[in-house]
């Protein structure tokens, strides 16, 4: 499975997103286009492990990402 | 929807613009373009959730951007 | 109003620009090019809210730059 | 062996990627592209060698990568 | 006077280079080029305002440049 | 000799490869490619002249590499 | 003198390399490509003013390079 097609299985489901500063980003993917910038659907920030934001939809811009992997619990 | 169609859902709503620095700008989305580069009006600077400045019009640039939210709040 | 014709209605008069790395200069902006570079006059820098340095026209490389804001007091 | 030959033959292996963060990422490698994007199975993240996640698949964005190595105990 | 016209006013005469790292550099600069690069004559380097070397003829490659303005009292 | 022409000279031989992040890794140059990705063989990690890891083939990402130098002691 | 020029003056002879993390090379500038990735002969390597090593030939690469002036004291 090829990065890209990993990231279609990962459609509509619920992930864990970390960006390079370290912040991880949890909510349903909506969406992803060819720069990796993201739309996650509710939002949640988590700085050293501590929610520190809870909101509805968000776009993330993709060059700050370091991994993308589903939410733990979440159906494989 | 994609990321950009999620964007264009935001423009000329209150949002939430947080940059790679951790500073986070709050104000109506007046415009954006290609670059990510952003035009917020009543603009606010909040740096580790405390308010210090508030002015008219700013202009954003886009490299910096993390993320891109509604304000809390704001109607769905 | 796009980014770019916001930059524009800026010439010529009192900005606050801050960079990347929290430094702020305040001067009157004499022109800005495609790659942000931008020409103050007038120009002072501050480090942490201090006044660090007053001095004529300064050159600044665009590519720090994280906003441009009229100052505050100028007239909108 | 060109670098190209060499993560070739770590394809479906265990390996350990380190991000320019410093922090470690063990999982058996999936797939690779062109970007160095990787897909790692059974995933395992390490902060100062302690252990502070473990989830299943994860994309990892290449252009943190560090080094891709080999884990210590895998069969060369 | 656009960002080029006003490096080629300071062109032969006493600047001050501020790079992105804080560090300024003092000299007359000799020359210019397309990425920004510098040469400096009777170069001084200051950090945090302390004058920390002193040498002839220095190359400033022009990706790190932050500012460059007319050394305070050259003649504008 | 050229920059290309020195490593064409340390390759197949004990080299050092400082990266930007200050850390160290010593290890049999065995391939280099255009992007000065790098494979070394017996790779040791160091950090602050402290050994941290040992291990065998390791693939290293070109764009943190600060310096190559044939590693003490070994025939010039 | 353009930078290009001045960097042709002090090929063969004694420099000092600051990079952008601070460190500073010495050594006698044997190449130099047009990525400014350089090769330096009889290399020492200065921490904060202190030798922290010494070598023969080294590649340094380009993309990390602040200043390159001649060596103190080196015939002008």
């Amino acid at each position: 499975m090829t990065p890209s097609e990993f990231l279609a299985t990962v459609l509509g489901r619920p992930v864990e997103v970390k960006l390079d500063t370290g912040v991880v980003y949890k909510g349903v993917l909506a969406s992803l286009d060819g720069f990796m910038n993201l739309v996650l659907e509710q939002t949640e920030e988590f700085v050293n492990g501590k929610k520190t934001r809870a909101y509805g939809d968000a776009f993330l811009r993709g060059n700050n990402v370091t991994y993308i992997s589903l939410q733990k619990g979440a159906a494989a």
